[in-house]
Protein backbone atom coordinates (compact mmCIF):
# COMPACT_ATOMS: atom_id res chain seq x y z
CA UNK A 1 0.00 0.00 0.00
CA UNK A 2 2.53 2.57 1.01
CA UNK A 3 4.23 1.59 -2.36
CA UNK A 4 1.04 2.98 -4.17
CA UNK A 5 1.47 6.35 -2.39
CA UNK A 6 5.19 6.44 -3.06
CA UNK A 7 4.37 5.57 -6.94
CA UNK A 8 1.39 7.98 -7.26
CA UNK A 9 3.24 11.39 -5.73
CA UNK A 10 6.70 12.30 -7.16
CA UNK A 11 7.64 14.68 -4.49
CA UNK A 12 10.76 16.27 -2.90
CA UNK A 13 11.51 16.03 0.52
CA UNK A 14 7.57 16.02 2.33
CA UNK A 15 7.43 18.62 5.21
CA UNK A 16 8.44 16.90 8.27
CA UNK A 17 9.97 13.82 6.87
CA UNK A 18 13.72 14.47 7.91
CA UNK A 19 15.31 14.58 11.78
CA UNK A 20 17.64 16.55 10.05
CA UNK A 21 17.96 20.33 10.19
CA UNK A 22 16.44 22.25 6.73
CA UNK A 23 19.98 24.04 6.76
CA UNK A 24 22.01 20.96 7.61
CA UNK A 25 20.11 18.68 4.74
CA UNK A 26 21.12 21.80 2.25
CA UNK A 27 24.80 22.00 3.57
CA UNK A 28 25.58 18.37 3.58
CA UNK A 29 23.40 17.35 0.15
CA UNK A 30 20.88 19.55 -0.94
CA UNK A 31 23.10 22.51 -1.65
CA UNK A 32 26.58 20.88 -2.18
CA UNK A 33 27.87 20.67 -5.16
CA UNK A 34 31.17 18.92 -6.78
CA UNK A 35 34.08 21.50 -6.91
CA UNK A 36 36.32 21.93 -9.60
CA UNK A 37 38.02 25.22 -8.68
CA UNK A 38 39.22 26.58 -5.41
CA UNK A 39 40.24 29.39 -3.47
CA UNK A 40 43.87 29.69 -2.42
CA UNK A 41 42.78 29.33 1.25
CA UNK A 42 44.70 26.80 2.72
CA UNK A 43 43.10 23.44 4.34
CA UNK A 44 44.64 22.47 7.63
CA UNK A 45 45.34 19.16 8.84
CA UNK A 46 42.72 20.06 12.00
CA UNK A 47 40.24 20.90 9.47
CA UNK A 48 40.38 17.21 8.10
CA UNK A 49 40.69 16.09 11.40
CA UNK A 50 37.54 17.79 12.53
CA UNK A 51 35.96 15.28 9.44
CA UNK A 52 37.53 12.29 10.48
CA UNK A 53 35.91 12.78 13.64
CA UNK A 54 32.46 12.57 12.32
CA UNK A 55 33.24 9.86 9.46
CA UNK A 56 35.46 7.26 11.93
CA UNK A 57 32.00 6.40 13.42
CA UNK A 58 30.30 5.58 10.15
CA UNK A 59 29.67 1.36 10.11
CA UNK A 60 32.01 -0.94 8.44
CA UNK A 61 31.85 -4.33 8.06
CA UNK A 62 33.27 -5.94 11.37
CA UNK A 63 34.45 -2.17 12.58
CA UNK A 64 37.56 -3.06 10.23
CA UNK A 65 37.58 0.91 9.44
CA UNK A 66 40.21 0.62 6.50
CA UNK A 67 39.69 3.78 5.01
CA UNK A 68 43.19 5.50 5.09
CA UNK A 69 43.92 9.14 3.64
CA UNK A 70 46.75 11.11 2.11
CA UNK A 71 46.86 14.75 2.55
CA UNK A 72 48.67 16.37 -0.27
CA UNK A 73 50.12 20.03 -0.15
CA UNK A 74 53.24 20.57 -1.56
CA UNK A 75 54.38 21.44 -4.73
CA UNK A 76 56.58 18.31 -5.12
CA UNK A 77 53.84 15.73 -4.06
CA UNK A 78 51.10 17.92 -5.87
CA UNK A 79 53.16 17.15 -9.08
CA UNK A 80 54.61 13.83 -8.41
CA UNK A 81 50.12 12.75 -7.98
CA UNK A 82 49.32 14.99 -11.07
CA UNK A 83 51.22 12.69 -12.85
CA UNK A 84 48.94 10.35 -12.40
CA UNK A 85 46.02 11.74 -12.58
CA UNK A 86 43.88 11.65 -16.24
CA UNK A 87 44.77 14.79 -18.64
CA UNK A 88 41.63 16.87 -17.49
CA UNK A 89 42.21 16.39 -13.31
CA UNK A 90 46.29 16.97 -14.12
CA UNK A 91 45.63 20.98 -12.85
CA UNK A 92 42.65 20.56 -10.98
CA UNK A 93 45.00 18.62 -8.46
CA UNK A 94 48.13 21.14 -9.12
CA UNK A 95 45.48 24.23 -8.13
CA UNK A 96 43.86 22.66 -5.16
CA UNK A 97 45.22 23.84 -1.77
CA UNK A 98 44.46 19.94 -0.59
CA UNK A 99 44.52 16.93 -2.56
CA UNK A 100 43.47 14.18 -0.58
CA UNK A 101 44.02 10.39 -1.87
CA UNK A 102 41.48 8.14 -0.46
CA UNK A 103 42.73 4.65 -0.17
CA UNK A 104 41.97 1.18 1.47
CA UNK A 105 44.69 -0.29 3.81
CA UNK A 106 44.71 -3.91 3.12
CA UNK A 107 46.41 -4.44 6.04
CA UNK A 108 43.59 -3.73 8.67
CA UNK A 109 43.59 -6.79 10.46
CA UNK A 110 47.38 -5.26 12.09
CA UNK A 111 44.28 -3.37 14.49
CA UNK A 112 41.96 -5.45 15.02
CA UNK A 113 42.88 -6.22 18.42
CA UNK A 114 42.03 -2.85 19.33
CA UNK A 115 39.05 -2.54 17.26
CA UNK A 116 37.06 -5.58 17.58
CA UNK A 117 37.92 -6.19 21.52
CA UNK A 118 35.48 -8.76 21.91
CA UNK A 119 36.91 -11.04 19.31
CA UNK A 120 40.49 -11.97 20.04
CA UNK A 121 40.94 -13.84 17.25
CA UNK A 122 39.92 -11.32 14.44
CA UNK A 123 43.37 -10.88 13.85
CA UNK A 124 44.16 -14.11 12.84
CA UNK A 125 40.72 -14.94 10.72
CA UNK A 126 42.35 -12.29 8.42
CA UNK A 127 46.20 -12.82 8.66
CA UNK A 128 46.46 -16.00 5.85
CA UNK A 129 44.31 -14.32 3.23
CA UNK A 130 45.96 -11.38 1.73
CA UNK A 131 43.25 -10.89 -1.58
CA UNK A 132 39.90 -11.45 0.46
CA UNK A 133 41.25 -8.64 2.96
CA UNK A 134 42.21 -6.38 -0.36
CA UNK A 135 38.65 -7.12 -1.43
CA UNK A 136 37.39 -6.16 1.87
CA UNK A 137 38.91 -3.16 2.88
CA UNK A 138 37.83 -1.99 -0.49
CA UNK A 139 34.53 -2.32 -0.27
CA UNK A 140 34.25 -0.64 3.55
CA UNK A 141 37.03 1.52 2.43
CA UNK A 142 34.45 2.80 -0.32
CA UNK A 143 31.11 3.18 1.88
CA UNK A 144 33.64 5.73 4.11
CA UNK A 145 34.52 7.55 1.22
CA UNK A 146 30.98 8.45 1.37
CA UNK A 147 31.09 9.59 4.99
CA UNK A 148 34.15 11.54 4.40
CA UNK A 149 32.63 13.76 1.41
CA UNK A 150 29.63 14.10 3.67
CA UNK A 151 31.93 15.05 6.92
CA UNK A 152 34.07 17.01 5.11
CA UNK A 153 31.06 19.56 4.03
CA UNK A 154 29.87 19.22 7.45
CA UNK A 155 33.44 21.36 8.09
CA UNK A 156 32.25 23.92 6.14
CA UNK A 157 34.69 22.69 3.21
CA UNK A 158 33.63 21.80 -0.81
CA UNK A 159 34.72 18.69 -2.30
CA UNK A 160 36.05 17.55 -5.84
CA UNK A 161 35.94 13.71 -5.83
CA UNK A 162 37.88 12.76 -9.38
CA UNK A 163 37.98 8.88 -9.95
CA UNK A 164 39.94 10.07 -13.42
CA UNK A 165 43.65 8.40 -12.19
CA UNK A 166 45.97 5.50 -12.66
CA UNK A 167 45.28 3.96 -9.30
CA UNK A 168 48.35 1.71 -9.92
CA UNK A 169 50.93 4.15 -10.80
CA UNK A 170 49.67 6.07 -7.50
CA UNK A 171 50.23 2.96 -5.23
CA UNK A 172 53.35 2.43 -6.75
CA UNK A 173 54.29 6.45 -5.76
CA UNK A 174 53.06 6.63 -2.93
CA UNK A 175 52.10 3.70 -0.76
CA UNK A 176 55.06 1.45 -2.20
CA UNK A 177 55.71 0.67 1.84
CA UNK A 178 52.66 0.42 3.87
CA UNK A 179 50.61 -1.22 0.97
CA UNK A 180 48.01 1.21 1.32
CA UNK A 181 45.47 0.86 -2.43
CA UNK A 182 43.96 4.16 -4.06
CA UNK A 183 40.61 4.72 -4.50
CA UNK A 184 39.88 8.18 -5.59
CA UNK A 185 41.26 11.65 -5.23
CA UNK A 186 39.31 14.44 -3.47
CA UNK A 187 40.59 18.28 -3.64
CA UNK A 188 39.33 20.37 -0.91
CA UNK A 189 38.83 24.04 -0.13
CA UNK A 190 36.83 27.06 -0.69
CA UNK A 191 35.42 27.47 -4.29
CA UNK A 192 37.08 29.88 -6.15
CA UNK A 193 33.23 31.66 -7.25
CA UNK A 194 30.14 31.14 -9.49
CA UNK A 195 31.94 29.18 -11.98
CA UNK A 196 33.35 26.69 -9.63
CA UNK A 197 31.06 24.05 -10.03
CA UNK A 198 29.15 23.11 -13.21
CA UNK A 199 25.20 23.22 -13.35
CA UNK A 200 23.11 20.44 -11.59
CA UNK A 201 22.71 17.52 -13.60
CA UNK A 202 19.53 15.50 -13.21
CA UNK A 203 18.91 12.54 -10.85
CA UNK A 204 16.95 9.37 -11.35
CA UNK A 205 13.29 9.56 -9.66
CA UNK A 206 13.10 7.38 -6.23
CA UNK A 207 10.93 5.32 -8.68
CA UNK A 208 13.38 4.32 -11.05
CA UNK A 209 15.66 3.26 -8.26
CA UNK A 210 13.98 1.53 -6.04
CA UNK A 211 11.55 -1.81 -5.93
CA UNK A 212 9.10 -3.27 -3.38
CA UNK A 213 8.97 -6.88 -2.30
CA UNK B 1 53.63 23.05 10.15
CA UNK B 2 49.63 22.46 10.28
CA UNK B 3 51.02 18.28 10.69
CA UNK B 4 52.95 19.24 13.47
CA UNK B 5 49.61 20.84 15.19
CA UNK B 6 47.61 17.73 14.56
CA UNK B 7 50.18 15.40 16.26
CA UNK B 8 50.76 16.89 18.86
CA UNK B 9 46.90 17.42 20.10
CA UNK B 10 44.64 14.30 19.40
CA UNK B 11 41.18 16.05 20.04
CA UNK B 12 37.76 15.27 19.65
CA UNK B 13 35.85 18.13 16.84
CA UNK B 14 37.34 21.09 18.29
CA UNK B 15 34.72 23.79 19.10
CA UNK B 16 33.86 25.94 16.16
CA UNK B 17 35.54 23.53 13.61
CA UNK B 18 32.11 22.03 12.62
CA UNK B 19 29.61 24.16 9.70
CA UNK B 20 27.01 21.24 11.20
CA UNK B 21 25.34 21.70 13.80
CA UNK B 22 26.08 19.68 17.24
CA UNK B 23 22.54 18.09 17.33
CA UNK B 24 22.97 17.15 13.44
CA UNK B 25 26.63 15.96 14.03
CA UNK B 26 24.98 13.59 16.87
CA UNK B 27 22.22 12.59 15.20
CA UNK B 28 24.03 11.63 11.62
CA UNK B 29 28.00 10.01 13.46
CA UNK B 30 28.69 10.61 16.97
CA UNK B 31 25.55 8.94 18.57
CA UNK B 32 24.25 6.90 16.08
CA UNK B 33 25.02 3.23 16.56
CA UNK B 34 24.35 0.37 14.03
CA UNK B 35 20.97 -1.19 15.35
CA UNK B 36 20.49 -5.17 15.29
CA UNK B 37 16.83 -5.51 16.94
CA UNK B 38 14.36 -3.06 15.91
CA UNK B 39 10.75 -2.45 16.85
CA UNK B 40 7.89 -3.30 15.20
CA UNK B 41 6.80 -0.18 13.84
CA UNK B 42 6.32 0.03 9.85
CA UNK B 43 8.97 1.87 7.59
CA UNK B 44 7.03 3.41 4.95
CA UNK B 45 8.52 4.06 1.31
CA UNK B 46 7.83 7.34 1.96
CA UNK B 47 10.49 7.31 4.71
CA UNK B 48 13.01 5.72 2.77
CA UNK B 49 12.14 8.11 -0.04
CA UNK B 50 12.76 11.48 2.23
CA UNK B 51 16.22 9.63 2.35
CA UNK B 52 16.62 9.42 -1.04
CA UNK B 53 15.50 13.17 -1.48
CA UNK B 54 18.93 13.69 0.16
CA UNK B 55 21.41 10.55 -1.09
CA UNK B 56 20.37 11.09 -4.46
CA UNK B 57 22.88 14.68 -4.46
CA UNK B 58 25.80 13.03 -3.69
CA UNK B 59 28.43 12.76 -6.56
CA UNK B 60 29.21 10.31 -8.41
CA UNK B 61 31.70 9.50 -11.40
CA UNK B 62 30.35 11.14 -13.93
CA UNK B 63 26.87 11.04 -12.28
CA UNK B 64 26.87 7.63 -13.00
CA UNK B 65 24.75 7.06 -9.58
CA UNK B 66 24.36 3.66 -9.97
CA UNK B 67 22.70 2.72 -6.60
CA UNK B 68 19.56 0.65 -6.60
CA UNK B 69 17.31 -0.11 -3.79
CA UNK B 70 15.45 -3.33 -3.20
CA UNK B 71 12.99 -2.91 -0.18
CA UNK B 72 12.33 -6.09 1.43
CA UNK B 73 9.08 -5.95 3.90
CA UNK B 74 6.60 -9.02 3.30
CA UNK B 75 6.90 -12.24 5.29
CA UNK B 76 7.28 -14.13 1.89
CA UNK B 77 10.28 -11.98 0.82
CA UNK B 78 12.08 -11.67 3.67
CA UNK B 79 12.31 -15.60 3.94
CA UNK B 80 13.49 -15.24 0.13
CA UNK B 81 16.05 -12.77 1.35
CA UNK B 82 16.99 -14.20 4.93
CA UNK B 83 17.99 -17.94 2.91
CA UNK B 84 20.93 -15.82 1.48
CA UNK B 85 21.72 -14.19 4.36
CA UNK B 86 24.88 -15.42 6.88
CA UNK B 87 23.64 -17.37 10.12
CA UNK B 88 24.08 -14.85 12.31
CA UNK B 89 22.05 -12.30 10.33
CA UNK B 90 18.92 -14.50 8.88
CA UNK B 91 16.88 -13.61 12.27
CA UNK B 92 17.96 -9.95 12.02
CA UNK B 93 16.18 -9.77 8.82
CA UNK B 94 13.56 -11.88 9.58
CA UNK B 95 12.56 -9.65 12.35
CA UNK B 96 13.16 -5.95 11.04
CA UNK B 97 10.50 -3.95 9.59
CA UNK B 98 12.45 -3.04 6.54
CA UNK B 99 15.35 -4.86 4.53
CA UNK B 100 17.19 -2.81 1.88
CA UNK B 101 19.07 -4.36 -0.19
CA UNK B 102 21.79 -2.18 -1.39
CA UNK B 103 22.62 -2.96 -5.15
CA UNK B 104 24.91 -1.65 -8.01
CA UNK B 105 23.08 -1.44 -11.62
CA UNK B 106 25.50 -2.03 -13.82
CA UNK B 107 23.16 -0.95 -17.03
CA UNK B 108 23.52 2.61 -15.22
CA UNK B 109 24.23 3.65 -19.44
CA UNK B 110 20.78 3.21 -20.39
CA UNK B 111 20.08 6.39 -18.17
CA UNK B 112 23.21 8.41 -19.08
CA UNK B 113 21.35 10.55 -21.74
CA UNK B 114 19.09 11.84 -18.96
CA UNK B 115 21.93 12.05 -16.22
CA UNK B 116 24.54 13.40 -18.70
CA UNK B 117 22.93 15.59 -21.01
CA UNK B 118 26.18 17.59 -21.69
CA UNK B 119 28.01 14.38 -23.04
CA UNK B 120 25.62 13.15 -25.82
CA UNK B 121 27.67 10.05 -26.55
CA UNK B 122 28.03 8.94 -22.75
CA UNK B 123 25.99 6.08 -23.60
CA UNK B 124 27.66 4.39 -26.04
CA UNK B 125 31.10 5.09 -24.17
CA UNK B 126 30.07 2.36 -21.77
CA UNK B 127 27.83 0.24 -24.11
CA UNK B 128 30.33 -2.31 -25.25
CA UNK B 129 31.93 -3.24 -21.73
CA UNK B 130 29.93 -4.77 -19.04
CA UNK B 131 32.61 -5.65 -17.03
CA UNK B 132 33.83 -2.35 -16.88
CA UNK B 133 30.35 -1.24 -16.33
CA UNK B 134 29.94 -3.47 -13.60
CA UNK B 135 33.26 -2.17 -11.85
CA UNK B 136 32.31 1.11 -12.08
CA UNK B 137 29.16 0.53 -11.15
CA UNK B 138 30.29 -1.16 -7.31
CA UNK B 139 32.82 1.46 -6.91
CA UNK B 140 30.17 4.39 -6.94
CA UNK B 141 27.37 2.53 -5.84
CA UNK B 142 29.50 1.53 -2.35
CA UNK B 143 30.24 5.01 -2.21
CA UNK B 144 26.35 5.95 -2.41
CA UNK B 145 25.40 3.43 0.35
CA UNK B 146 27.85 5.80 2.68
CA UNK B 147 25.21 8.41 1.65
CA UNK B 148 22.57 5.95 2.44
CA UNK B 149 23.29 5.31 5.55
CA UNK B 150 23.67 8.97 6.46
CA UNK B 151 20.74 9.95 4.80
CA UNK B 152 18.10 7.05 6.76
CA UNK B 153 19.60 8.63 10.23
CA UNK B 154 18.76 11.84 8.78
CA UNK B 155 15.31 11.02 8.33
CA UNK B 156 15.27 9.64 12.13
CA UNK B 157 15.61 6.12 11.14
CA UNK B 158 18.09 3.66 12.32
CA UNK B 159 20.47 1.51 10.48
CA UNK B 160 21.69 -2.10 10.71
CA UNK B 161 24.14 -2.54 7.76
CA UNK B 162 24.87 -6.07 7.50
CA UNK B 163 27.90 -7.87 4.84
CA UNK B 164 27.34 -11.28 5.77
CA UNK B 165 25.21 -12.95 2.59
CA UNK B 166 25.39 -14.24 -0.20
CA UNK B 167 25.50 -11.56 -3.11
CA UNK B 168 25.50 -14.26 -6.22
CA UNK B 169 22.44 -15.94 -4.34
CA UNK B 170 20.49 -12.93 -3.55
CA UNK B 171 21.09 -11.94 -7.47
CA UNK B 172 19.79 -15.24 -8.35
CA UNK B 173 16.80 -14.77 -6.29
CA UNK B 174 15.84 -10.90 -6.91
CA UNK B 175 17.95 -9.56 -9.87
CA UNK B 176 17.76 -12.71 -12.91
CA UNK B 177 15.49 -9.81 -15.05
CA UNK B 178 17.25 -6.24 -14.63
CA UNK B 179 21.14 -7.46 -13.79
CA UNK B 180 21.57 -5.84 -10.15
CA UNK B 181 24.37 -6.71 -8.45
CA UNK B 182 23.72 -7.02 -4.40
CA UNK B 183 26.25 -4.95 -2.26
CA UNK B 184 25.19 -5.78 1.55
CA UNK B 185 21.56 -5.21 3.36
CA UNK B 186 20.73 -2.60 5.48
CA UNK B 187 17.67 -3.44 7.96
CA UNK B 188 16.17 -0.29 8.93
CA UNK B 189 13.70 1.22 11.91
CA UNK B 190 13.57 2.64 15.17
CA UNK B 191 15.80 0.41 17.88
CA UNK B 192 13.92 -2.03 20.42
CA UNK B 193 15.45 -0.12 23.45
CA UNK B 194 18.67 0.26 25.24
CA UNK B 195 20.34 -3.66 24.27
CA UNK B 196 19.54 -2.92 20.44
CA UNK B 197 22.79 -1.81 19.93
CA UNK B 198 26.69 -3.11 20.71
CA UNK B 199 28.63 -0.84 23.34
CA UNK B 200 30.45 1.53 20.82
CA UNK B 201 33.89 -0.12 19.54
CA UNK B 202 36.64 1.87 19.34
CA UNK B 203 37.91 3.34 16.55
CA UNK B 204 41.60 4.73 14.80
CA UNK B 205 43.00 7.96 15.70
CA UNK B 206 43.69 10.50 12.81
CA UNK B 207 47.56 10.42 13.37
CA UNK B 208 47.33 6.79 12.22
CA UNK B 209 45.29 7.02 9.59
CA UNK B 210 46.31 9.68 7.76
CA UNK B 211 49.75 11.23 6.34
CA UNK B 212 50.63 13.98 4.79
CA UNK B 213 53.59 15.38 1.77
Amino acid sequence: MTTQIAEQTEFDTAPGALALSPTDADLLFREAHTVNTFTDTEVSDDQVHAAYDLLRWGPTMMNTVPLRLLLVRTPEAKARLAAHMSPGNVDRVLAAPLSIVAAADPNFHEHLGTLVPHLPNAREMFAADAAARAGIARTSALIQVGYLIVALRATGLHAGPMGGMDPAGIDAEFFAENGWNSLLVINAGMPSGPDASRPRAPRLEFSQVSRSE
